[in-house]
């Protein structure tokens, strides 16, 4: 017989009303008393357990089922049951129970509460529980929002190269991609490692980021975005730091830093609105168990205007609450999260972008103002976090990027094909990167990143 | 004034007649006599070129736009004209355009035809061409069907990692992912590499594929599904090969090889008809251009019911025909493209699963059947390529996984987390891999895997 999901049921009970249904999944509580027994069953395609009753009237195996052990895997064949007085809407009784495979007595997930360090532990099983299938749900129906919103929005879906010859954002901790004898690598004649004999016969690193990529392609579609895997070899044992995660980066040609605002304001909310929308159970869990002010948190960002403020304006309106902060605040300094967040918390209380930065604290790419001093960056403060997202207009005056360049030592020769960009027809482009990592913690209120990502890469783990 | 895109103008024409628009995009071919020009500006959203009309009466720049270099950025500004009897729809009546950014003489993309070979020298020009306009649209078209149809039937999207201490389909050619001196590596009291000091104080390499672990994720939610880079250090020239590609891989629980070939197929059919409706233009381009069969060859892949022939039927079928192959034909040899086209291409002329293939040829984690001899996988054959989805029902019995190992030498303790999932809850599953580059190319008809990709990384080769 045809499986149906629990799912389907859930969303359509009233197609299945007494008619005989196989459901498979996991068991995830069972009991008995006497002739009958009940399983909490899941089968991973919603938040909620579907509850099977069993009588020993009506199954052969009773006693076999019975001794069931918590993460079993069994299919079930019986009708759907309307239950209006019950907690569940509805429940099946069973006809038949199939074991697919039994569980072992040490299965590590029994039924009571696990702390999230020791979940990680065993990553490969922790999906099954309430947390980590909400969350993975989450990252996944966000993961889909955030193609659809750019799908609707005509851009160009770019895949950059992970394996790069460059390096963006400068010299970086970056990850070594090798084939080289790692023990005995070949050398030149003047003793240093002779890179023609790998791979990619120079040095390669895993990206830190694909913007200059994405450049190339915006100014060829005017609308692109990346969605992909990023790496940072900083050895920081933070929670709000992994080596390997999942970045968005969309990049707009005939465009400037208000359009970049627009578009990073228009994506937020309609991420944060799709996934109210086809997760709400999860969402509720997480209000429940995590924070409690997060369905709140998350209605007021969808419902806000989020502000614009000035860099300069910012440190202005911090200037009479410095006693409040560790870190000094004057003009000229990075904004540090405690900044960011009373700007957004206790000035704007609502998310707000501050604009136009120092130039000697950003990028080297980042567009010049008039006044010689800031550049066209942004970044967008949330409550609650601080910065979720960062970008710029990108200079697009190929004399003011090559000074720019000089006072900074970089070399023109690394970024010729870049300033190709500048030769021939370049255009007024903005961009911004989104960690997505970090935008499933504000999500969902999980506080680890290495709680967000289903096999998490962080300082001394690969785990597998 | 807002910007509007091609794309906008060209699907509702009708709303802007007689309404003044701004367009921006880069030219692509200027000519003028006397007091009139003629710009083809194509601005990326959409494949077709704009036909801009400018006069030396309406415009005070008329000489400088005149003198423009072929790749200029430009906006323009002025009145849409319908015009019937012109090879294109409508064109604009500029009544003012303004210089974005010029393009130097020395323009590399000038009006001519140019070889996919010179356009790889190029990378960060080449999606300005005809050619990779329409490729990496339909990549990204592609990409978003292929999420579209796992997002409509509930898949749960995996972010398997990219860098792994594991190696899932035994010893290959990986790339080494390190943050050690490549000089001088710390070492052990033996003299050998001392990874405690690596970044994650073993080795890692990068994955060439996130099936073991999409397993963790299939058995919680049931179905779900990767889509990211893979890897490969193959030292392989061929048009086939990239060192860095992006792989589908989905993997269903309660589920058998039937049910895993018919996720196949639909996938296919799925993908390659929301293609076929959403990029009409790039198709037919293609079709023009590159391959006079590819549409109706699309047309009919989705129209067919795929064949489904064991290996060793296939054999039998193979065998009198054996004089027209390069390489010989028995049972439990490795089915050769030449092999594989012949039975798409002659013995069924449509898409056929090939089942059930000699133990010794396919991956250690591959169901055994009840023969003993063979497994059961698929390999799907489609014309004008042969294999481009292989796939099997995994080996979910724990003594039988154990013994296949062992035959084979792997370690225990190595798998233990994989190992796992038979232990708790197994259930029957099975998934495939689709190689994402090798769709486009059969989708696009481009022979070489280094034009579906933006920047591809192929040995000796890691630019821009």
């Amino acid at each position: 017989m045809q499986r149906t999901e629990i799912r389907s049921l859930a969303t359509s009970v009233t197609d299945y009303i007494d008619s005989e249904v196989t459901v498979c999944g996991w068991v995830k509580t069972i009991r008995d008393s006497k002739a009958l027994g009940f399983i909490e069953l899941n089968d991973g395609t919603t938040f909620q357990n579907l509850q099977i009753v069993f009588e020993e009237s009506k199954l052969e195996n009773f006693k076999e089922v019975c001794k069931l052990n918590v993460g079993s895997a069994v299919s079930v064949c019986g009708s759907v049951v309307l239950t209006p007085n019950a907690k569940q809407p509805f429940e099946i009784h069973a006809a038949k129970i199939t074991v697919e495979g039994v569980s072992a007595p040490d299965y590590p997930l029994q039924k009571k509460r696990h702390s999230l360090e020791y979940l990680r532990s065993i990553a490969h099983l922790r999906p099954r529980t309430n947390t980590f299938n909400a969350v993975f749900r989450v990252r996944s129906v966000a993961a889909y929002a955030i193609h659809k919103f750019f799908n609707d929005r005509g851009f160009v879906y770019a895949h950059t190269p992970l394996i790069t010859g460059s390096d963006c954002e400068g010299a970086g901790d970056m990850f070594r991609v090798t084939t080289l004898d790692p023990l005995n690598p070949p050398t030149n004649e003047d003793g240093g490692v002779n890179y023609k004999e790998d791979f990619f016969e120079k040095p390669t690193s895993l990206t830190v980021s694909g913007q200059l990529e994405a450049e190339c392609m915006a100014l060829a579609f005017s609308n692109v975005y990346t969605f992909g895997p990023t790496f940072r070899a900083e050895r920081s044992n933070t929670p709000r730091h992994a080596a390997e995660f999942w970045m968005i980066e969309p990049e707009i040609a005939f465009a400037d830093l208000s359009d970049d605002m627009r578009l990073a304001e228009d994506m937020i909310k309609s991420v944060m609105g799709y996934v109210l929308d086809h997760c709400p159970d999860e969402i509720r869990f997480f209000n429940d168990f995590y924070d409690k002010t997060l369905l709140q948190r998350l209605q007021h960002i969808i419902s806000s205007d989020f502000g614009r403020v000035t860099y300069t304006e910012a440190i202005e309106l911090l200037i009479p609450h410095k006693d409040e902060f560790e870190y000094p605040v004057y003009w000229g300094c990075d904004l540090q999260t405690e900044h960011e967040r009373y700007l957004t918390e206790k000035i704007f209380e609502k998310p707000v972008f501050v604009t136009d930065y120092p130039k000697e604290i950003k990028a080297f790419y980042m567009r010049l103002n008039d006044d010689n001093k800031t550049v066209a960056a942004m970044d967008c403060l949330v409550p609650g976090v601080g910065e979720i997202v960062g970008g710029s207009q990108r200079e697009e005056r190929l004399d003011v990027l090559l000074s720019r360049m000089k006072e900074l030592g970089l070399r023109e020769e690394d970024y010729s094909w870049y300033l190709d960009l500048r030769r021939y027809g370049g255009a007024k482009h903005a961009g911004f990167g989104l960690g997505f990592e970090r935008l499933i913690m504000y999500m969902t209120a999980i506080p680890n990143i290495r709680d967000v990502i289903p096999f998490p890469r962080t300082t001394g783990s690969a785990e597998f």
